[in-house]
């Protein structure tokens, strides 16, 4: 039986990134069979209300549902937790004030990682939620990095991207300016795309490596984050 | 905030085949938003010894452990569980006798559909565990239906296919006679072919249809059955 520490995701927000971290963990841990890799306890909580609205339109305090899920997890034996959604983030205080156990910051370690490798002005695509919120320039903040934003047209084409493309299950982006998109966030000096919201990776996967700028996937850096976390080896270490 | 009866999942076994059914659920509800989504719980236990050994070599008892996720998914608020696993089915009465809540059987269900669809004769695509301990034998009999087996030397074929291809993720599976495993199954007066171990999903996805026979995969349908019992609509109907 292994030793490491117990996952717990507060998942549902939505389903498919829920999914997607569980399969991120499972790719990034060095493990020969099922008994190797690490435990995990999901609560997929479709009761938890939409984050976007609560923040952007008096739409319903989804605190409730998400300490809810924090404390089944805790009582099920989790030893530290995860959020699959950038946007819940926004409300990352209220969650570690009414928890026991640690959880984990996807945010802010993916401008750790920035920092790390030398950053100094990082492109955010995000939700306008996420934008408005500034989930992502709060955190780029504290590590002394620039955050750079869409214009308001190219950010139209990020939320098309992200709303009647992926989430309708639309895989031709042929109508967007995808291209225009990059090339402002060039010119406006980004070394790097945050890809901020969890229906983006699907969508940057299809188009291919971003003409000139490279990617970073806040999904893959907290799987790894919780890896180590966890202790388990990390694959290819 | 959705009415849905909340889904608890046995899983672990394997990881991977945990988050198919999670993402095969989702597939299947038809839901417009998170919050339309059934809510689930999935304990991802990694510290269940492994199922093939225990039946076939005396390993180690895997209901102990079973059972405690069992029984952390009831506390947690789980209506009713599932096993994304197959060859686990082997336990399948012990887990019942010691739960509160109904436990889904995907072996039975599978076997029902059959019954439904008419099917006299079966063939079962599984490891030697799950062929060896009857699990499909068993409830395909209770239906009425006659299983069909590969020879031992097909059996070979499907071992590989699992282990030491879709497992270790090699997908080119030109080196495997697959067509003569299908071929035999027909010669048998298989009339469909159950691919009852989570991974052969995975590769016939790949193969494309089965040369001249159609296939059902276990997951599929214990999916659909689950969001039914979940109260939710299913996409399509």
């Amino acid at each position: 039986m292994n030793k490491y520490k117990t996952i717990g995701i507060i998942g549902g927000m939505g389903p498919m990134a829920t999914y997607d971290l569980g399969m991120k963990i499972l790719g990034k841990t060095e493990a020969s069979c099922d008994q190797e890799n690490i435990p995990l306890l999901i609560d997929c909580n479709t009761r938890i209300p939409d984050r976007t609205a609560a923040i952007l339109s008096g739409g319903e305090d989804p605190v409730p549902e998400m300490l809810k899920s924090a404390w089944r997890l805790e009582a099920g034996g989790a030893d530290f937790l995860v959020m699959a959604c950038n946007t819940a983030h926004y409300f990352y205080e209220k969650i570690c004030e009414e928890t026991g156990i640690p959880v984990l910051n996807m945010p802010l370690e993916t401008a750790d990682l920035l920092r790390e490798k030398g950053i100094k002005k990082a492109g955010v695509l995000a939700t306008d939620g996420t934008c408005l919120a500034g989930i992502y320039g709060k955190v780029l903040g504290e590590m002394g990095i620039e955050p750079v934003y869409p214009s308001e047209e190219m950010q139209k084409v990020v939320m098309s991207l992200i709303y009647d493309h992926v989430k309708a299950g639309k895989m031709d982006f042929s109508d967007l300016d995808i291209e225009g998109l990059i090339a402002e966030m060039q010119q406006k000096g980004a070394e790097i795309l945050i890809l901020g919201c969890t229906e983006l990776p699907v969508a940057f996967s299809i188009l291919g490596p971003a003409a000139g700028l490279p990617t970073i996937d806040p999904t893959d850096v907290i799987a790894e984050v919780a890896v180590r976390f966890a202790g388990a080896p990390v694959k290819g270490e």
